[in-house]
């Protein structure tokens, strides 16, 4: 039932918000330095440079740029707040295809004063807009459900089901999903949704962290691998039935992390890595 | 879409819990004169008190005891540990049956260290087991779905679409559920589900409050409803359209509200059980 344990740094990526007191040249720089092979590219962390410049100085380090996080957030409660996201998704689109990153992740968004069903439809709706963008990039985008403690305002999408479903109605072999097992890790449906995804061809990324007990914040108390109760090897098994070969993301908040020495803490990171994810 | 508003308090039932700060004795008293017709009883609240005359006591003041707060927790790591919930849920099923509730809300447990699928397995044994016990002494069991972000340690039936699957497997007359709307209003699936239940003859209780945004603890920062996102009337009309006639339960677990004066908050209750539910 579990996923063998990694032997190696191979397929294995941070998130440059997991380290999010370094700088994205610290980050790509000790990445590179620890092992890593991918990065997936924070859209704050990249602010103020020119994307083109920062992707070939970190495909000069050997590092592979994996994704740029995060696109998204279509729902809005009026027209010209949903135009201007959907504007705000085609820079981040164009910013994907300077840096060199094939895939965005797209956190969709929900607005807790209206319909979880509306705030639905117009994320399908922001990511049909977008088409033609990717289309004319090649970038691809993955819908990621997150938990449903986040359904008031940051996604409308909670499960790998509705977002597996959201990637049927839409059609395009650009959209996919990014499946994170902070968010799923729970839901008695999951191997049968990992699967379908597989099936669909949508299966575009997977991030993984812990989720510790007590949880003390919302946000940002999620755990290193190892650290809490998500069966992570089990989960593992299922994306690699389904067909997965890319990058294990790591993809952890921490204000407890953050607050420690970065370089320890990117050796806790390889070493959870191939210890328990 | 929505239900009508609720015109009167006939059908409020408040928790003992929302005003924590009060004792059994003072809540069953303010809420008789605040014009509540039923009150759910916390079994920490009853501490200490003989179930029967504290039973009789609420009852002189003209109240309904709609339920028993809380049994469940059957997930453990060991046989021993198992054996001692169901003997738990033994004594909450007589402490019920001499205060005169006819209903015990459970929050059926979750254990970190083992998978989901292992702790529901032992809360479907552990319910099986109390069922002589519900036979002879009439009360009833109603399992509450707990939101996902509860998976870890509180339970492992997260959503209605599990509930009522566990419902349908146990066969009992005796067993239903309790559909809060704090753990379920994110679920797509959750008209289809209250329908579900309503099928079953198995929606046994029905809880209100609201999701908060943002909201700042896992556990005590619900809000009165009207303050959050929740759409209530909507899910009322679904409970209502699957043939639900009993209370409108109260349920709010807030640090901020009980640190207010329970008195005024208590109008607060009626007002907004008027205004938003």
């Amino acid at each position: 039932m579990n996923a063998a344990p990694l032997t190696d740094l191979s397929r294995l990526c941070v998130h440059t918000v997991t380290t999010r007191p370094w700088s994205l040249e610290e980050s790509s720089e000790q990445f590179a330095r620890a092992g890593v092979k991918g990065i997936t590219v924070w859209r704050d962390a990249l602010a103020g440079r020119d994307p083109a410049q920062a992707g070939q100085r970190i495909r000069d380090l050997g590092l592979s740029i994996v994704s740029l996080c995060r696109g998204g957030f279509f729902a809005a409660a009026t027209a010209d707040g949903r135009r201007k996201a959907i504007d705000e998704n085609r820079r981040a689109i164009a910013e994907a295809a300077a840096l060199g990153a094939p895939l965005i992740v797209l956190v969709c968004g929900a607005v807790a004063a209206q319909p979880l069903a509306e705030s639905r439809k117009q994320i399908a709706e922001g990511i049909a807009a977008l088409l033609p963008d990717c289309a004319s990039t090649g970038i691809r985008l993955a819908i990621e459900p997150l938990h449903p403690m986040y359904a008031d305002d940051r996604s409308a999408v909670n499960t790998l089901r509705q977002a597996n479903d959201m990637v049927e109605s839409l059609r395009s072999a650009h959209v996919g999903v990014a499946a994170d097992v902070y968010h799923l890790w729970w839901d008695s449906e999951l191997e049968a949704e990992i699967a379908r995804s597989g099936r669909l061809g949508a299966l575009f990324a997977y991030h993984v962290c812990d989720w510790r007990t007590p949880t003390t914040d919302l946000l940002n108390d999620r755990g290193l691998m190892g650290e809490g109760c998500i069966p992570l090897r089990t989960i593992r098994a299922w994306v690699e039935a389904a067909g997965f070969r890319g990058y294990n993301e790591v993809e952890v908040f921490s204000s407890r992390l953050w607050a420690t020495n970065q370089s320890d803490y990117l050796r806790d990171i390889t070493a959870a890595y191939l210890g328990h994810t």
